[in-house]
């Protein structure tokens, strides 16, 4: 059997340590340098030869530098004649852009997919992509984990009789649905109204959330508009408590802490497949949870190399 | 300006006519021939020599045959020397095929549109995908039309005040609340539970629709189960109307008489992307509506072909 | 060494099972399920991750259902992180269309070559091409086998002192003549002619058959009526008796019966490359003789899977 | 419309200068420089951008230094933002490896076609391929003419009621029956036979050659020695008169000579797809005719750089 | 002829503004969007279909942003239908990511001109390449300009008679030789010594510098270090005066001061391929001279689009 | 652990069952023919099959018929199944076309190694690129050596107090620079001028010279013309010795005589990477000194059939 070898890039070495210390495998050293021009080098520390080589890098701020330094990891690797190139991305941040809505706009979620597999990659690890589809944007194989299973264990040291499962976004409302499904609770969804100055915002929940124990659930929360907006609308309606929910805390620059005051919300959950900063006022609060999707991953991880099964473990129960 | 050749496959000659006509250009002959070993062979029986070549093929039953046809088509065209090879496939129906919701399946829409391409397509102009980003499912430029214009205009004739446009699924809801909102109406979707044999059924409606008059919206109608099946929750919820609209009338065997069985659809209304049978049935209770997308698709192979602006026309509006 | 697993799909299952019973692994299950708007979806039922997968299909009738399952397998397995994909076509019957011979015409042995290749094949094991070329329309590495071995073996029970073989086309006589020499016997061809109304038919045979025990050889019979036309030629010239020989039983409805109906033809030799139709007719004359190539097939895939050799076993001896 | 610009490798200068002559531009200059270590380089010295190139080579002697010499023109056009480059290759030597017929040989039909379109060629213009399969070798169109018209033409001077066609190889007679059927002739062709030392060599003829006017039709001829094989069973069999045809007037050294002293060959007749080498000996004899092709090409060039049809001009008739 | 549509990045677009003033053309807007999960949109807001678009971005600090940014242009401008695709890249800076002179390290010259062209790039307009070979890690034309012609023009206000060129580094002296041939002086490099604690810095100037008038030549000064460490040597050597020149006045924070401050240079000069900031330090000593490039980039863009010769315009002279 | 099996073309067996002798494997058969027509055909005489081919052959004269060969073997290898194929190329004479110097030529360096690899070739082991950028010209991994090592070990029997190494071209002199360091020399090179008749020659040396010990580098000599011009302007300098060395000993005819024909060159050095004609003159006069880089290629070899780290190996030291 080829050896493995496990890279990260600069975005999240912490959970790289930790999946490497649940497989048992040191972490390869890299060296991203920059030059006074302000382009990037990476090296990669360790041999690579006919290696079965892992890179871990979600895309997350500042997503441009950490792109170009994983199309770089790749090449390296790639260069340095890598048996095989598998590409963990944890948060695939891109798959956002999976649509034209728009004449003449990117689409960053398929070009992304593209210049991975040009630079290199030859399979991907992924979590929770915005869409499902988002998988078919790849010509290589996809291996695509999510968190629920996680998420439902966190809940599940509550009362989930009285439960509804809210997504924000009616159009996006797939996973909530398979959330409630897991957990045996009901779902409901933000609807959107355009108004007359083309500004379009949620109008309405469609669903039964009066006098329910609320859970928002979210593939990924940035700035928390969104949410917040949703909770505005939710608050008419009367739901018994209110618990927010994500895999991906992305997190712009004060958005925990918006959500944090929001004096309704008991409980903001996500996940490390970004690094989550834990700043004075969410530990002051003490309402954001995070979870490790380190075990998760490091499993997948494992069973590639071994050439197990990976749907075996991780498909919807 | 090189000149303008249309060629039909045999999955839909009338749409093809029909588009050529409002094109004031005559569409080309094709010739398929099936060999005794069951093989397809395919002329193009025009010059295509630096034409711009549209192929006019929508993946109907037999979807196999069809696709195969098309393939062949695309081949023949540029071992003709087509300066470019459009696609024009007014019903993708692999589109369906978007996601891997089960280990080892194949994913048939991202698969035929890689074959599209192997084969030479160089663009495709298509209509309602089932999902916005089967869009990026193809490497080549997309023109991706919808048919909600077209619904909206016949709806025009109703009053829409009390309108409530229904999604039997609240994970592609995406479309029937653009509907909505085109036409001033509210939106509402069907949610599905798990029962404990694994069965996953339709159990609730969410959202407003007792008292109103619903539009169930999909994009696709085959044997019309799951329409039939929202409609048994709507009945509980008492609406005070209830048609039927989707942008591709697919009807497998005996799916109009069932829908028109059920006194209270007043109405079922589709487009022509696919060759929708008129049969007694569908002709005695009057209740089936065909809307001709064709002078759509002519109107946008008029511009691709000049290299007008195709979003300038189509957007959302 | 990369496990083997041998999946096929449901063109000719029996020949599957029989390859699988001789290389003593089970074959594995393949689910193909039709959706209600006609499109296919495979799911291979056994992990195929790192494994050595073999895909056995023949192109058959209804070929392009055939094709398009084949070409969803192939995707499957791939998307299933296969560390090989094998596909083992006992017949590529669109290998017949092997050239231009007419304007802007589709040339589907280079076509589906290429959509294999692009749904993920790495490799393909095929027999008795129509054309030995069509082996350089494929850009993977092909194992060509032939059936001659087995139909050598056939005859030998027979005295083959007087034997000539006769190809139907002048054009493709290369393979009767090199069964010809296998056999030590002499080697004959049917000649067309073009007439005034731009037919084309046997005018004649070239060589050596009046009086000797012929054994007329194609690589695929299919309606058969090159054969009888061939038939019609033969007799004027007087021979001692007619066998008729192919490695493709192709046989459209009705085929076995016309041959069989032909008094002097002595019996109807083929493989099991295709199934072959053992009906009432087939079996009241007791002509039809159907050999197995499975044990081929079975050595040609243990030899590929293990690295050995497929030269050295299946050259002309 | 792009305006043309023809260039001319090293190998066959003035059937360019004839093509260019007829098409009425001027060939453009094309200098090939040796450097010290013995590598090419290639400078087209007139303007490419945005023109439509053509680049005249066959592939003659010595082949490897003019098979690169294209390469390397067809990366220098290129390079040089050329619009379209159409390889124009009257004679495609490698096509005669077209099979695998012993393990682990070179396929340099197809793989010559690879290299070609990975140089940039865009299409290709060939004349009489050895087999019309080599066709689907290249993955870009290909305009295949061959040079029945002119041969025909000649023969067409001769009483051709009493005429047979013989080809040398029984396996490749197709071309040789489509020019019998072109000039109302019979067809005959060489029968091969393996004796024990496995020496494979013509054994008799099949088809009617006794007291005939015999055209030996081969697509090329080199060495001449499978001719001469041939002549001695046509002697046998006592034909009235004998005359050799090819296509590709190949010629190894002293092949012109030995065919002429060949008392009963009345006439030796060729096409200027590769320079002929009008040496004494043919002189002397006066039995070769070499017909020029550059008419039809120059012909062919038009029509492609025009769009217009090339089938309509050159399919059989 | 195709209308010409010009875009900009936002990494230089004062340089795009006047190449589209020299060209008499529109500057198009584009709309680059940031989502709150720091990914980049782009929406290039003008009609693109079957136009000649050009896309004006350096890559200049912050490279990965520009970068990227730069792809998302490429992948909308495809998207939407555009005839060709001219990336004007006037600083490639990746391009000193030349060589693999440390194991496992990525090669970014190479990598980042694979994403352009998968990112949908047709062409490059690139200017003073750090090495002349960086052009062949493109797959696409490239036109390659330089500066020297603009650099020649300004010193030639100047008594060139005792003038040498010196190159910092003796392995990158092509240009310094180049630019000195081209006004007539001599030429001189900083020769590297690897110190016992494997520190590698210029040792010497091999060259004739003392009491001439000398121009330090580089092809991008970022930090300055490596000129000020040469000014070091060259000083100790008593030149009679010092100028430093570049194409690409990259400038880190501080090196323009940095290099203004040392006493005995008399002028710093580059041009304008990335935008050089002209800060309080540069106005006070007013030793920094830009010369404009977007004549030179207007002309071969107008070339390009008109399908006239570039070398012919921009060859060494 | 796969097999490896080492051929070699008929450019350099000599060197190939060297380096088989040190890797202790035997040096597989490789079958050449040449047909009449002058195209060749390679057969690879021992089983490929999921083995770990290697194939040997630098490009050296005559350099076309080499190249084709190579191009061949690695179709054939690819077609016959090999698990791996690297091209072991100890002289990539096409490497010097690595610049577009002038308009509309070629660029041999680039497009060969595109060649190599549509020719199936998946790894490159070359030595001493022309320039060190050709290593990214290759998109499939490269082992660059160098013989540095093994000249330093020859020249390590003098006093290297004194020396100076000379690069005859000062754009090139980075490897001259590399090896006056591993030896502890100094540097110098040859400056070129351009004269009023365009032409272009060295017109001096810049660097320390007088009095020293000559070492003249250069990565090959063909003609040896640039040396003799060096030498010219070396001797108005006054050296106290000369001696020259090179990697690829190329030497085209009367080359290694012309050098040794200077009576103060000491000694002509090169290695074997490309077969030395050691002639009567090399013989006479005994100033050529071969050295051996097979044990250099075996080591690598080994070591890239056993993942083992190359560069560690050879690194720059």
């Amino acid at each position: 059997m080829r050896d493995i070898a496990v890279f990260s890039g600069s975005a999240h070495p912490e959970l790289a340590r930790e999946v490497c210390a649940h497989l048992g495998v040191p972490l390869r050293p890299t060296r991203v340098s920059r030059f006074a021009n302000d382009c990037l080098e990476v090296q990669l520390q360790a041999n690579c030869r006919e290696r079965d080589v892992f890179l871990i890098q979600p895309l997350v701020r500042p997503v441009q530098e950490h792109l170009v330094e994983l199309l770089l990891m790749c090449d390296a690797a790639r260069g340095a004649s890598a048996a095989r190139i598998t590409v963990v991305m944890p948060h695939y941040s891109y798959a956002r852009s999976d649509k034209k809505d728009a004449p003449r706009i990117s689409l960053g979620g398929r070009l992304v997919a593209d210049l991975l597999v040009a630079a290199g990659a030859g399979r991907v690890l992924a979590m929770t992509l915005h869409a499902p589809q988002v998988h078919g944007f790849f010509s290589v194989p996809v291996d695509h984990l999510h968190a629920l299973r996680e998420l439902a264990a966190h809940f599940g040291q509550y009362d989930l009789t009285r439960t509804t499962v809210v997504s924000p976004d009616l159009g996006n409302a797939k996973q909530a649905a398979a959330f409630a499904r897991l957990i045996g609770a009901r779902v409901a969804a933000g609807a959107k109204q355009r108004y007359p100055d083309d500004r379009v915002s949620i109008s309405s929940v469609i669903g039964d959330v009066t006098g329910r124990d609320v859970i928002v659930l979210d593939d990924e929360i940035a700035k928390g508009s969104t949410v917040i907006e949703l909770l505005d609308r939710l608050r008419e309606l009367g739901p018994r408590s209110i618990r927010v929910a994500c895999t991906h805390g992305v997190f712009a620059a004060g958005a925990v802490e918006r959500l944090s005051e929001q004096p309704d919300v008991l409980e903001i959950v996500c996940t490390n497949t970004v690094p989550v900063p834990m700043d004075e006022t969410a530990e002051k609060t003490g309402k954001l949870q995070v979870l490790s999707i380190a075990p998760a991953l490091a499993e997948a991880v494992r069973r590639i190399h071994n050439g197990e099964s990976v749907s075996a473990l991780f498909e919807h129960s």
